[in-house]
């Protein structure tokens, strides 16, 4: 079942990074870091990065990320851990894989979780009658089949909950908390069961997080403290969540009914989805570029993480189909059950990271889980200056599709420990605004992909793959 | 059950009105078309505007329109016609006025249609199960205890339906428009019917009419043809008819299944809600602002159109409370049945604009049902230039709220037979770009409005009204 604790860090590490709302662009001075050499060096790449943007923008196989991520996400819809339909898409990309001429292309079993969230409903029934828009969280336990109803206490924060820990015993906790960022704000999602729990509460809703909606849920993986009782726990909108706040406000006694199928099924199989490019001169040296296959299994999860994981490939196979094979090796990595806690992260973690020599040939390990937006450039964790200094050189050649920002902060959640490990990590950094408008809800579909911004962000992550993986120099580490 | 051609008229010059996105402010030389005593006299108003504004943004009532919606909406929630939890909230409503020491509270009984959702639910059966976002459209025949279960033929256009017409037959059509403007794009919803149904089509699905989605199904009325056949009709999501177009164009046959319990009942009783502040000098001429009471049977109804009728009962109670009775009447009315074809708006101009002298009397009709976002000014419709320049000239006394914009055009639905008839129109003009994202669905609500916007609104509304009805020049009519 691998280390809870472990999983806890993760997230939250994975949460740090999307609560850094705030760009800080890096630069530096590359003529007091780099050599003279290196700078040359990296400056004649230009003409390749070009021809890459040239080929996947104006070329033959325009708009083919979007066609691609399209037709698979159409034919799959939602592919949440556990299901059926997961291992159908995972089939189906190893056969897309193997018709693009790679190198290899083979997957590794990872055991993931198996939630399933059946029939669910949640109505207010005091002091009148009305549905509420919901979505059961994933990991949550299902309700008796009758059902909870239970009178509501609203809070809007822990310690709010704490102040009122004697008012919640037999009540439903109703979260209202505000969205500061997702970062922070999603602690009430993984833990407001637990904290409810404790306190004596019978369920837990909680506000959705998101900074703007339209009616909207947005569910989501919780988690229980280990030993503890188990109480059901489900997101409801926030204009639901500021509705029973209001009334509460009043004086006005609010009763809610909740009835959840959810159950939490054993461990099953999946599988990581790996497809490789062949290094040239140094093939045991591996860069690294990945987004993860699973989803939710509400809408269709194109943006969470479809993008992801079809630029990654997109790059392989592209750069293949242009002859431009690179010195290192380059690895596409289709993550599996990211989103019930990083299990194909962790999986392949702890099975080839164990060994120093292991980190020491993975150059660089690249991650899109945010969005494959209007590309801006990338996101770095790289602590050594003269490793951040090289990034920022090499998106210089960037210039022509405006994608030459770097920002620092840490990376997405599946490569996370990697860079824990030392490992210097990148993540496609976007115009990402509304990413968190469409996360984990009906609304993550084809709907918010454009076929441009993914063929640029398509040739962004290519070319920048290319170079880090062709350069004399690898990264430097501390 | 007044003119069908009417109703039909009413609405498109409502769409058109919402189609004008393009706002063009209006100046004029006022020196030039206004006296000097008039431009004087308007300016003269500055410190009575002023004392308005700041009674409202910075007096013991600050907040109070929000608080007071508040407390409505979350009382009653969604309002639509025929249901009785309308004719509560009109109950409420006379309550509510009759403790604000106005000169007048009644209500004029108006019929309108009784239209009952039921349940309803619509899935992708083949090629394989979805769940489709949707909501009946108003009007709407349910289908069979079995629904409806059959290939689909996904059309862009009614032009492409027509091209394509010999398909049409035992399918279910699928509008898939583009989202234009509010006012041409609702073609879709209101026809999409009528349309699919010469064509031999079994039901149809029409995108919700809305530039922006998150899996957001927007319900709202449509129309049959009289004497053809009547079939279901549901709004779906963007989402799901990008979903269902791009499956067409891989040439993979889907098809869906349809359940609707929908009922279209015998019409009913319903009340337009009248409250007035009488005139001290000419009290038989009248200044009206308006906004509907009903409601879509979603959401709360707090956008379309509670803040309207909010402002308008506000303005008259607040006038009341600072002592301030201009020389015409101020009549604030609460339209019923707007959702389903102007029902109120209809009844009462037929009540009371059949003479002549009744149109005279009537010096300007106000209507708010666009949102009450950040006001930026009046729109107004009038066709004299000298009225339009006495508008603008009154607007420049909200330079402190910066709400002094002036743009022409068509005026809300229920005022529109006035308008029609040559009566001065004005509408409240905000800062709603994000009106339609929440138009008749589960997101209007109490979270899109904002306490000080509305304090803004009523005060620009209570203000300019009173304005209008002190002045001693009414406003020209060619």
């Amino acid at each position: 079942m691998g280390s809870t604790v472990l999983q806890l860090l993760l997230l939250l590490a994975a949460g740090a990074a999307w609560a850094a709302d705030d760009r800080q662009v890096y630069t530096c001075n590359a003529t007091q870091l780099l050599s003279p050499e290196l700078v040359a060096e990296i400056r004649s790449y230009a003409p390749v990065v070009q021809n890459i943007i040239d080929y996947v923008l104006r070329g033959p196989e325009r708009n083919r990320t979007y066609e691609e991520l399209a037709k698979f996400v159409d034919r799959f819809g939602a592919r949440i851990s556990g299901s059926r339909n997961l291992e159908n898409a995972i089939d189906y990309m190893v056969e897309l894989l193997g018709r693009q001429e790679l190198d290899r292309v083979y997957t590794e079993r990872v055991a993931v979780p198996h939630w399933v969230r059946g029939n669910e409903s949640a109505w207010i029934v005091r002091p009148r009658m009305q549905k509420l828009n919901m979505l059961g969280l994933g990991g949550s336990v299902g309700t008796s089949p009758s059902g909870i109803t239970a009178p509501i206490l609203v809070v809007r924060s822990f310690e709010e909950l704490q102040s009122n820990a004697s008012k919640a015993r037999g009540k439903v906790v109703v979260f209202d908390e505000e969205f500061v960022s997702y970062g922070r704000t999603v602690e009430y999602r993984e833990n407001g069961a637990a904290a409810a729990e404790r306190v004596g509460a019978v369920a837990a809703l909680v506000r959705s997080v998101t900074p703007f909606s339209i009616g909207s849920p947005h569910t989501g993986w919780m988690n229980y403290q280990r030993g503890e009782p188990r109480i059901p726990c489900a997101s409801i909108t926030v204009e639901d969540a500021q509705l029973l706040r209001r009334l509460q406000d009043r004086g006005i006694e609010v009763h809610v009914h909740l009835i959840m199928d959810a159950q939490n099924l054993p461990l099953t199989t999946s599988r990581n989805t790996i497809a490789e490019l062949k290094g040239t001169t140094m093939p045991d040296e591996v860069v690294l570029v990945s987004g993860h296959l699973d989803s939710w299994d509400v809408g269709q999860g194109a943006m969470d993480d479809g993008g992801g994981a079809f630029i990654s490939w997109r790059a392989l196979a592209l750069l293949r189909r242009l002859g431009l094979r690179p010195r290192r090796t380059l690895r596409a990595l289709l993550w599996t059950g990211e989103e019930e806690g990083v299990w194909g992260g962790r999986a392949y973690y702890e099975r080839h990271g164990a060994q120093p020599e292991a980190r020491r040939l993975l150059n660089l390990v690249m991650e899109s889980d945010l969005g494959t937006f209007r590309p801006l450039g990338l996101r770095l964790a790289a602590t050594d200056t003269r490793a951040r200094c090289m990034v920022a050189q090499v998106l210089r050649l960037f210039g022509s599709i405006n994608a030459t920002q770097l920002t620092l902060g840490p990376d997405g959640p599946d490569i996370q420990p990697w860079v824990d490990a030392g490992v210097p990590g990148a993540s496609l950094d976007t115009a990402n605004k509304e990413y968190f408008y469409f996360h984990h809800t009906d609304g993550d579909s084809m709907t918010v992909e454009d076929p441009t911004n993914l063929d640029l962000c398509t040739a962004l992550w290519a070319a920048s793959a290319f170079v880090f993986a062709d350069l004399s120099e690898r990264l430097p580490r501390p």
